[in-house]
């Protein structure tokens, strides 16, 4: 089958990689949609140095082989996260923190860049009938956004911010905003704030504030400057979230995080079900946040346009 | 009166520095014990670049004079963080956020390293009558080690571990212990360990543990080797308390606050009264905590002494 091969950080398209084979536990997925995230970019960069397989993880697709033979046919999106379903971590916490999992498109099992795919039955979800792909595909990406509200208190009287109006940054600001919080939205530079700002967002350059403007920031910029900055906008006392993935060490100066008291909670990848349910109503900006659509065979060139800057979400069509 | 100054990191023992003029709220205090801190070297290393005054902040004292007769002659310790009292931080969350503050011997006030000095009488707490001042000069540290639980919820069932078996580090292993928690104490070197361990602790070498050991870390080391290796300990979703400042910035590898999702929380100062009750109650060890104790005369010989490794509390006596 066509599938877009990354190996220690080099990309290959190939034309006649072997078809997955699923395992007993698993559907086979024809992919019919997927999705370029920051975290593949980082993967092209050496972020998984020993990851070597089919790039992607965000996808919509349609089961044509499975164990259970009534999901033959649905259409479905899938969770990330393959546990061993043995040990405490999952036992306790569900398969995103095992020892021993196996990540999508991440981590010792073949993504979505590519025609089909094997997932788990158990990561499984269905996608309602009148909800199209295009805004499907973001499941995702928006139950890695709700994840903070299931990590932290976010109170309503918390001025926050996110910084990062990128792929992730957009959603993490819309769902805040969606529960009534006061939220504010800062880029780098004003171009990439024209369209959250079109949605009736606040939205601001980080240079602009002072330190220790907000209660709560959620950092999203995806480098290491936007920690910094992000350390810098923060108040005493105040929640820092940190999002970002990206390969390396970073220069920190983390003082104010004691001398502050700062909480700093990481945050990755969330529970589809609720992502789901807030797609299915339509409530959140999703088709404007897609930058552009390439077929499969041109992944290599998505995947250049999806680093560009200003760029948001780029999708690959099987 | 005779003070020990830091101008600009550098130490300088004067004989004749003007005596403190007590402002309308504040007393004075005749200075009986201090102690040095971790935090009184750092600012000789230059961590806090602009300080310049006299330097100390733990302190035992008799008052010789106050706007409320009624302390005069009275046995006292004070917490270190003066607010305005007007702001909203200082309104909502005590003076030790206040953005206006000064803090004795580090921040815009003269610290204790002196025969004298003026204290908020707010800030003052008396000492009880049978308390020896060798114990209660441990006030100020053991409320920065109960402030962790002031934070962050500590669960009987987490695995603890606190790295860094030095003066703050002994104290938050101890009363993590009185809590009945499971803790251990690691430090780098076996000879650290012979203190605790002869006091019932569990203690080990760091490099003894695999990663993800523990579900709750308290990093004590006071240098940002201890930052990484408290971070390779923390096992996913667990708990990082950082309450090491030092001057500069940190090169880490931050990916697993973020993969792991950890918390990491800042702590600094706590407050007296609960440690005044524990100390009165006599259940933690202190006067083993005492290395040595020079006349404020040798003050320099004494911060010299301070920072050798291994050793834990030096006191000065004015």
């Amino acid at each position: 089958m066509l599938a877009l091969i990354c190996s220690s950080g080099q990309l290959k398209l190939e034309r006649d990689y072997p078809p997955p084979v699923p395992q007993v536990d698993e559907a086979l997925v024809h992919v019919t949609l997927a999705g370029i995230c920051a975290t593949d970019l980082e993967i092209v960069k050496g972020y998984v140095p020993d990851f070597s397989g089919v790039l992607g993880h965000e996808f919509v697709g349609v089961v044509v082989a499975s164990p259970d033979a009534t999901w033959v046919g649905k259409r479905v999106v899938g969770s990330i996260n393959i546990g061993c379903q043995a040990c405490e971590t999952c036992l306790k916490h569900g398969p995103e923190h095992c020892p021993n999992r196996r990540t999508l498109g991440i981590h010792h099992h073949d993504g979505v860049f590519a025609e089909c795919v094997a997932v788990p039955l158990r990561n499984l979800h269905l996608v309602p009938d009148d909800m199209p792909d295009e805004r499907a595909i973001f499941t995702e990406p928006l139950a890695a956004a709700l994840r903070i509200r299931e990590q932290v208190t976010i109170r309503p009287s918390d001025k926050i911010v996110v910084i990062g109006p990128g792929r992730l940054g957009l959603l993490v600001a819309q769902v805040l905003h969606l529960a009534g919080e006061d939220v504010t939205l800062l880029g780098r530079r004003r171009e990439s704030l024209t369209l959250p700002a079109s949605w009736g967002l606040s939205t601001g350059l980080a240079v602009e504030y002072a330190e220790n403007s907000f209660d709560f920031v959620v950092e999203v910029t995806g480098n290491e400057a936007g920690l910094a900055e992000a350390l810098r906008l923060v108040r005493p006392l105040g929640n820092l979230v940190l999002k970002s993935t990206f390969a390396g060490s970073s220069q920190v100066d983390l003082t104010k995080i004691v001398v502050g008291e700062i909480t700093v909670t990481g945050s990755r990848c969330g529970q589809f079900a609720p992502a789901l349910r807030l797609l299915a109503e339509n409530s959140l900006h999703t088709e404007s946040l897609i930058t552009a659509e390439y077929p499969l065979h041109d992944a290599e060139a998505a995947l250049a346009h999806a680093a560009q800057p200003g760029v948001v979400k780029v999708l690959l069509r099987p």
